[in-house]
């Protein structure tokens, strides 16, 4: 890796697949990178220079930061203190505030209703008999909830009767003093929506289109974009958005996760970062999240989000398809993250990007034959054919 | 830099710009690359792996080789010598026939000749004389140029008449012996033209829409696509670089250049190597010529070249723009290949892109006025507003 310049160097705390995409963007605007990640074979190592180094490695921290002219993350658990370190020597984006409201469900959703965005009911979850209180109050079934460092569904417990507390507490109950618990009402709804947006040091707002997704086993599966939402829908979750980003003083990307409850939408939970089901962005939009993301910390102009045509996002998670077979669909781009393959682990996606919905649906149905993935496409392609 | 899995490792002749485009494009594919290059601070270097060394520095390229699965070169100019050791080991593309014929352009002029690909009058010229006589077969004004090594309107003096033929000789003729020299007819032309064209291994052979060209000091200035041409111009002009590609079974993208003399098209150059004038395809067309010139290489099937709405080409020489600056244009993406700025060197590019003419016709314009570039956008403006 060399360097000549006075070029700005980006430094990232995370270098997976994020950060990747991150540094693919950012490397045309001129940009050096920087990355740390306690793995040696971060994915994004392939990219830019990597330091291998534990979140709370003062040390190495300190020395990262003297390399760098200013800070943002790939990965919502990184340790605010790490951020803090950094904060204290070059400008960190997004803030503090935005990763501490973020990394805890509780003060997140509590901070959801104070801003007028609506959630489903909510409860703290301290010990055995809060867990009983909590599902007497909310009602079941619900779901038991870390309050700290889930992702993907991870640390989740499903309740769908009183029968369940128990295994329940079994599970989760030990984490109760280290991370915390909520218990969330499971409010039945019809689809999920994410809002993906990006918020500028000038105060500079915009947002992509609403995408909707699906999830398997709590990982996203395949996202859809431009979702069908009525303006109405589309002004609520984008002002939803917007309230979020100017009450935490936000900059840079992230993404609202929304529940489609029908009357209303109701916020689940936000990203601080790019995210999964803004993936699309790279084909599907004039400014790719990751492109915008970087405009905003470095305090530059935002891209214009609007969509090119319709996009639908395929994850690729244990391992890669085929690349020459994946190639061979018309409008699919592929990426793949360049990790090692292993069960469950998010390796790669694909974009299908079409004029029309129809088009779309078409290049669907031939992706899912030819990657052997027709369970995963068939709830995109019965949306594209059914619309509301 | 890490690396991990099975991912094939593409090895770069060459680590410039091209070189940096092609590793961004190819680094989603899930490849990997490695470079080399003899100048430490190849800007393609900070993306990839770079070992400097000198191009015939055999161990060197014997140990490059070892840590690659096939090659390719992002530069013309390489030795043949050196594309000879390496694919004695590893796959190479284009071949070293498609190399010879680029680096020699009485080579290349007669094989474009015989293949019904009509050029400029040209003639060898060997001694003093041989330019005079070939003045006089040819007519004037012609250009003197060398055979070998020119690029960019580099090694070119242009004779006016005979009172030119002694300075033209002054200027170039003690590199007869060396590099060889031709007299090409100078023929009056509309305006410059460019095929970008990719080949596969397969045989499957795809053109992106032709592209109309403006230089300045024999330099690319702009390029507009797709450019207007008559459905029989760019079958002409397809066709020619069809039966180019298939002569020289050649594998990867090229660029043939070509006058438009109004009645026919003249072949000038091919360059056997992605091409500065298909540099819009990043943003503009649906697969970018470095994203095809790797699926070439590797035995992929090609994507699709269409064009996206319309795009303009503007390169930056010397220094790059402010980025707030540009990024502040509407359709602008912005291309900094992270050199060190130098008088005249192509230090990055800007694609502008937009869904019609006319609309692009203003962006340029605004492009134009915000980084001072209103003479580098004239002549694409004219063409634009009283197309022909």
């Amino acid at each position: 890796m060399t360097h000549a310049g006075t070029a700005s160097t980006v430094g990232i705390l995370g270098g997976g697949q994020l950060a990747r995409m991150m540094v693919l963007a950012g490397l045309p605007l001129g940009l050096r990178f920087a990355l740390l990640d306690p793995a040696p074979d971060a994915c994004a190592g392939q990219a830019a220079p990597l330091r291998v180094a534990a979140w709370d490695d003062a040390d190495a921290l300190a020395r990262f930061a003297d390399g760098i002219d200013l800070a943002t993350f790939d990965f919502e658990n990184v340790p605010a203190a790490s951020l803090d370190l950094l904060a204290a020597r070059v400008p960190a984006h997004p803030g503090r505030d935005a990763l501490a409201t973020a990394q805890d469900r509780l003060v997140e959703k509590t901070r959801f209703n104070a801003l007028g965005i609506p959630t489903p009911g909510f409860m703290a979850v301290d010990d055995r008999a809060g867990l009983a209180a909590a599902a007497r109050s909310l009602g079941l079934p619900a779901i038991l909830k870390t309050r700290r460092f889930g992702y993907d569904g991870k640390g989740q417990f499903r309740l769908r009767g009183e029968a369940d507390l128990d295994a329940a507490w079994a599970a989760l109950g030990d984490q109760a003093a280290s991370v915390g618990l909520i218990l969330e009402a499971f409010v039945p709804f019809r689809r999920e929506l994410s809002v993906v947006a990006v918020r500028a040091r000038s105060g500079e707002f915009a947002a992509w289109p609403i995408t909707e997704n699906w999830h398997v086993d709590g990982v996203l599966s395949a996202s859809l974009a431009p979702a069908e939402v009525s303006p109405g829908q589309e002004a609520e979750a984008i002002g939803h958005a917007r309230r979020l980003a100017e009450s935490l003083g936000y900059v840079g990307v992230f993404a609202l996760e929304l529940f489609d409850a029908g009357e209303r939408l109701l916020a689940n939970e936000m990203a601080p970062r790019v995210h999964n089901s803004g993936h699309w962005t790279i084909e599907g939009a004039r400014t790719s999240q990751f492109e915008n993301h970087l405009r905003a910390v470095l305090g530059w102009p935002l891209g214009d989000t609007g969509a090119r045509g319709v996009s639908c996002l395929l994850n690729f998670l244990g391992r890669m398809p085929d690349a020459g077979t994946a190639l061979a669909v018309p409008g699919l781009h592929l990426h793949d993250y360049g990790k090692a393959p292993r069960a469950g682990r998010k390796v790669g996606h694909a974009t299908l990007c079409a004029s029309s919905p129809a088009e779309l649906a078409d290049r669907l149905e031939h992706a899912g034959r030819a990657l052997d993935r027709a369970a995963q496409v068939a709830p995109v392609l019965a949306r594209l054919r059914h619309a509301p």
